[in-house]
């Protein structure tokens, strides 16, 4: 089968991480008989220098015409200090979320027993732990109103969500957690915000349709409280934008392996696979940053496109990898293997 | 000297263990000479069953005489899953936060040697951890506008800072990182909010105010997890209500001593001093709850008097009892001590 994919690169590391994923992904090409269309387009940092916009409408019709999309990191620490800089990274990143339609953000968080002392939690509280935390993507104060009063001296933002919005998201963690343990704890804020209410609300209605499913509710600050004591208790958990950015970057350095760990962003119009972790400038062009996180978002990517034998490929190779300790300096200082032999190294296996 | 202590027990467990931090204050008086007046008042749920409301105006009154308030916990689970509740006894708490203008809360996180085996997080990664999350209480989404649509299809929160807010918290924790080791890290999420722009323009403003103090800038999802990872570099934490709601919880549980830890909520009008812990429902009545948060809480009042030598021989007499391992069952299943216990014993230490 021929595929196309959309290949976004953007800032720092994106671009070296990113290749070593088109690697792997020619490998499973080649041994499976399909072709990938690697289709290259500009987006943050990168694609304000080039065109003034990081998130390009050039971008945005490769985007809309893939099969998928390939997605690096964004992020340059030139803007982050410059509260007044017009044209941010990030805006692009949100700009694709909300034309995309990606409305859940779904990271799956697990354990490798080669890492467990990387973990900075207890072996014990964290080895075998493997949940999913799903965030909505789309809405709440990320996209709501925001702007400063007349006279400068107040800022606002505004949290909206509809019904229409929360069910969606509702509905796919449910049918995750169906086709996982069972279990789905929705944390929201339903003692201080009306919007958390309106999330609860729902839930409670919706937990009727799915019988077989546990559900339970959690206060956010519990929930920060409770991934780090208990982190093998939890399944799947959904919440929304905000509280979701927090625990979902809390959730992904508990097992140590954040270099690993890879997303899936479904959208309406397409879905985009990306690693959790950042542009991590500080190492761009070093040839030196773990591309396994990226190469994992691909094998969900394949999963994504039904090719499932092809994506439990990637991750047996991946695996081996692990096993065999052919790993980047952050896993390894004493092995260290640069990005692109560990890319080599996995595309081979595969 | 006399004192009038506004004595707020609230529910579940708080009679218990403030009626220990009581216990102490009244050693505290006799062996130092000065005499403290409790008066107690209703607040919470308990106040929902006695007059209707959380936070009544004779609470309040009774609050605005005192010099100090010394405060349990609140919180029934009856009313957490009832999204439809009119009344809550947290709308009490975000009431008492309001009328007093208690806008900075102020929490040390330490570790205690004899206790770093509970903590979730590999020894190593914690031990000697000891830093402050000042979090601000009174503004932010908690205070803005709220809502449903007229359709009620859907919910809206929205959060507001103003200049003034702003400066006054980050002035004192300014203050606060002066008077310990003169680090000050700025919590926001600057990169998508405009309410922490105006955040993050202020600080830049300010720390040229404090050329001692190193200041450094992070964002929220970034701080969850750094706070995981290296709880050691943190000195003082200062961030808005939301992300302080999170991160402090967070921060409380990484030392593994949850139940020992107090707060400090400095207001305009009077301060209140509390445990951070809950109201832990079920334990009300049995005499186990760990008293020592609320007895440290008590100490950071005796400090906020003035009274620093009486405030120091309460946590001395508390470290005594911990390296006693006279604690609770929360810190010794095989020691465990009653909540009365524990308190008898660090009121005969002072
Ligand atoms: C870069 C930023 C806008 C973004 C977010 O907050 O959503 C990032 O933290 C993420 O989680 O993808
Ligand atoms: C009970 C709740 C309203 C409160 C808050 O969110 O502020 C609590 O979590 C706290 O941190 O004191």
């Amino acid at each position: 089968m021929n595929f196309k994919i959309a290949t976004l690169p953007g800032d720092g590391i994106g671009p070296e991480i990113v290749d070593q994923a088109i690697k792997v992904m020619k490998a499973v090409g080649e041994k499976y008989g399909h072709s990938f269309d690697f289709e290259f387009a500009p987006t943050g940092a990168s694609a304000i220098d080039l065109v003034g916009e990081p998130y390009p409408d050039s971008t945005h019709e490769i985007c809309m015409n893939a099969d998928a999309v390939l997605f690096g990191a964004i992020g340059d620490p030139k803007y982050d200090n410059d509260p007044k800089a017009k044209v941010r990274p990030e805006q692009g990143l949100l700009k694709m979320r909300k034309k995309l339609g990606l409305y859940a953000n779904i990271r799956p968080v697990a354990t490798f027993p080669s890492l467990i002392d990387k973990s900075p939690l207890k072996n014990d509280r964290v080895e075998g732990a493997d949940f999913v935390v799903v965030r909505e993507l789309t809405g709440g104060i990320y996209f709501g109103d925001k702007g400063r009063s007349e006279d400068l001296t107040s800022a606002f933002d505004n949290c909206v969500y509809t019904t229409e919005e929360i069910e969606r998201i509702l509905k796919l963690a449910y049918e995750y957690a169906g086709k996982r343990n069972k279990r789905l704890t929705v944390v929201d804020k339903a003692n201080v915000l009306c919007t958390s209410r309106l999330w609860r609300e729902i839930a409670q209605k919706m937990e009727k349709d799915y019988p077989d499913i546990e559900t339970d509710y959690m206060f956010v600050d519990n929930a920060a409280m409770q991934l780090i004591q208990w982190p093998k208790k939890f399944d799947v958990m959904v919440t929304e934008n905000m509280f979701g950015d927090i625990l979902s970057d809390e959730a992904s350095v508990i097992t140590g392996s954040l270099g690993l760990l890879p997303s899936a962003s479904v959208g309406l119009h397409t879905s985009v696979f990306e690693p959790i972790h950042g542009s991590y400038p500080q190492a761009a062009g070093k040839n030196i940053a773990n591309p396994v996180a990226t190469i994992l978002s691909a094998a969900m990517l394949l999963d994504a496109l039904n090719l499932l034998e092809e994506g439990q490929a990637v991750r047996d190779a991946v695996n081996a990898s692990l096993e065999a300790n052919f790993v980047t300096e952050d896993i390894s200082k004493e092995a260290a293997k640069s990005t692109s032999e560990v890319g080599d190294w996995i595309a081979a296996q595969v």
